[in-house]
């Protein structure tokens, strides 16, 4: 009988309660000969206030033992800014070496949108996630001083650049539309900008039924607002991926709604699924958080995992549930209910 | 009698058209006794191919002997990326310690958004301009090579932060809502990120009626769409202003209609003013470019100069001729005779 050993990190705010709906659902999804093993790893600004650890290396490597790691939401006001993002978070982006961050973008039927006249918006984001600007590479000289001067140093290299650009290749030729746009700022940012797009070109000889397209990174955020119909496959680095993608969120119904993965496609680490949204500890314990985006999580984890059929049962359930609902207020439980049921049925 | 000695870039594909009637509605608005002395620069594609020049000394040090400069746009696909951006644009940014890059966002009335529900938006950013990402600090090893690595620095000073934020606060504090964000990614960039914040957080205690608030960029860019009327003044760093100022234009009706000022607040350089748009290559020639942008750009560079009720006409004149258009399409000369007529008028 198959299993699928999973581990856990609720994490900080709302993180706890969306997580509690991606296990309800993936509970109800799973054929019954695959048994799910859980692990909950209590990481986060607790576990940092009590005893000063982000991510202990004993963890790390117990963590390295799962198939798959699904993640609330890290973060809180109480944790000065930049130490759980950096000491657990990305810790675990880089030591997994999640080279490709996915971020899909769909504006579902009846869910809001702030554009007007509701374009049709499908397209995913490859968005590089162990280079560029998040190395962790920069210091800073008279610190605090009128003299200060601080540094942050985007490091790329053509290894990691090519494997993610292939990457997002292979997943526009998957695609009906076949398009891929490479996303940089190659008129200022000359040396990592010209490297991206040689090997963006490079690689495209190999792909001769993708069509592609270059934008500056300026110009992608006036066609994310004007135009997103015509994105398809999107592949940027680090730093303009997140940019990108929170732009995506808000344009396609809302963080509410925005499913992500860190994968390491070689398998040699555990790929690591989480909401795009944060801990939003405003409305954590309230019952108000959306879990759909950690649902449309757990289905990119069965996905890679193999389990394509239940992925696309999550999918349409989610869809189903979004083109269902009405103005009636439903709990961050009810929400994780109706969808269990869907996947079920 | 009073003069203003004003350098002239038209540079590439719509610069020329959009420049013209930027200097019809200056020569139009300008009290008879004030000389308009213009002298013209070329600069740009056209140069480039010819003398393989891009901005040379004689001409670096002529361009100091004016009041200002307005300049149209730069750049063509025949002249590789990055070269006149690198050369020409940001050459004149830094040596003219263009540190204030002023880019103001309003929604006018009869204009159209791709937001739905067409929110209020009145909000200027305020965009380092001689540091960050910008300083062309970087690099490449191994290039060309499957062992290729390519970096960028992003370079920050105290005083650097220091005068741009204090600039933004001036702004903020001279506003009826006083009221200024900073973006920044400090959760990543902690070294750069963790400066800005200090300074701004220090200089803030000197503007007690400004109120301030903290953004990381990717959220920004979420609110830009979602809830624009919630800003008032932005100040951010070079790169990140670069996007969130575009993002602002395609929400403001597009960037035919956002005016730029590259700003030396000393006075120990000419002030430089641009619209935000590009060269628009596939439009030159035809008449079609909406020279609106130039011409609120040179109501920024009058009121730089001091010539406030000008500049307040100029931008009367606009808000009237865009409440006034209809779908009859006009030329890039007719948009300009009327705001001449009007500012006159
Ligand atoms: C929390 C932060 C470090 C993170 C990032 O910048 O990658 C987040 O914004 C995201 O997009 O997952
Ligand atoms: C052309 C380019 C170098 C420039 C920039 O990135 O600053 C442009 O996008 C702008 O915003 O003025």
């Amino acid at each position: 009988s198959r299993s699928i050993r999973l581990a856990v990190i609720p994490g900080d705010g709302i993180g706890q309660e969306v997580v509690a709906q991606g296990l309800k659902v993936l509970g109800a999804v799973l054929p019954q000969d695959v048994k799910l093993e859980t692990k909950e790893y209590d990481l986060g600004a607790r576990r940092w206030h009590a005893t000063g650890e982000t991510l202990p290396d004993a963890e790390l490597e117990s963590l390295k033992e799962h198939d798959a790691i699904l993640l609330g939401a890290i973060g809180d006001p109480s944790v000065p800014s930049g130490i759980l993002e950096r000491g657990l978070l990305l810790k675990l982006r880089f030591a997994f070496d999640h080279y490709v961050n996915l971020r899909p973008s769909k504006l579902f039927p009846n869910t809001a949108t702030p554009l007007a006249g509701r374009p049709e918006i499908d397209f995913v984001v490859v968005r590089e996630g162990t280079e560029g600007p998040y190395t962790g590479n920069g210091g800073s000289l008279r610190t605090g001083t009128p003299h200060e001067v601080a540094t942050e140093v985007s490091l790329n290299t053509a290894y990691g650049v090519e494997r993610v650009v292939r990457d997002a290749y292979e997943r526009a030729d998957a695609r009906p539309r076949k398009k891929l746009t490479l996303v940089h700022k190659n008129n200022v940012l000359v040396h990592a900008g010209h490297m991206w797009k040689k090997i963006f070109d490079a690689v495209g000889e190999e792909y001769p039924e993708v069509t592609t397209d270059y934008l500056h990174v300026d110009a992608a955020t006036i066609f994310f607002v004007t135009q997103p119909e015509r994105f398809d496959v999107i592949v940027t680095d680090n730093l303009f991926g997140d940019i990108l993608t929170d732009l995506a969120a808000a344009v396609t119904g809302g963080i509410g709604l925005a499913a992500s993965g860190n994968i390491n496609p070689t398998g040699a680490f555990p790929s690591m699924f989480e909401p795009v949204h944060g801990s939003a500890p405003d409305i954590a314990g309230t019952g108000k958080a959306d879990p759909t985006a950690t649902v449309l999580s757990t289905a990119l984890l069965l996905r890679h995992l193999g389990y394509d059929a239940e992925a696309a049962r999550i999918e349409e359930a989610v869809a189903a549930d979004l083109a269902a609902r009405d103005e009636t207020p439903r709990t961050t439980g009810e929400i994780g209910d109706a969808l269990a049921t869907r996947v079920a049925g």
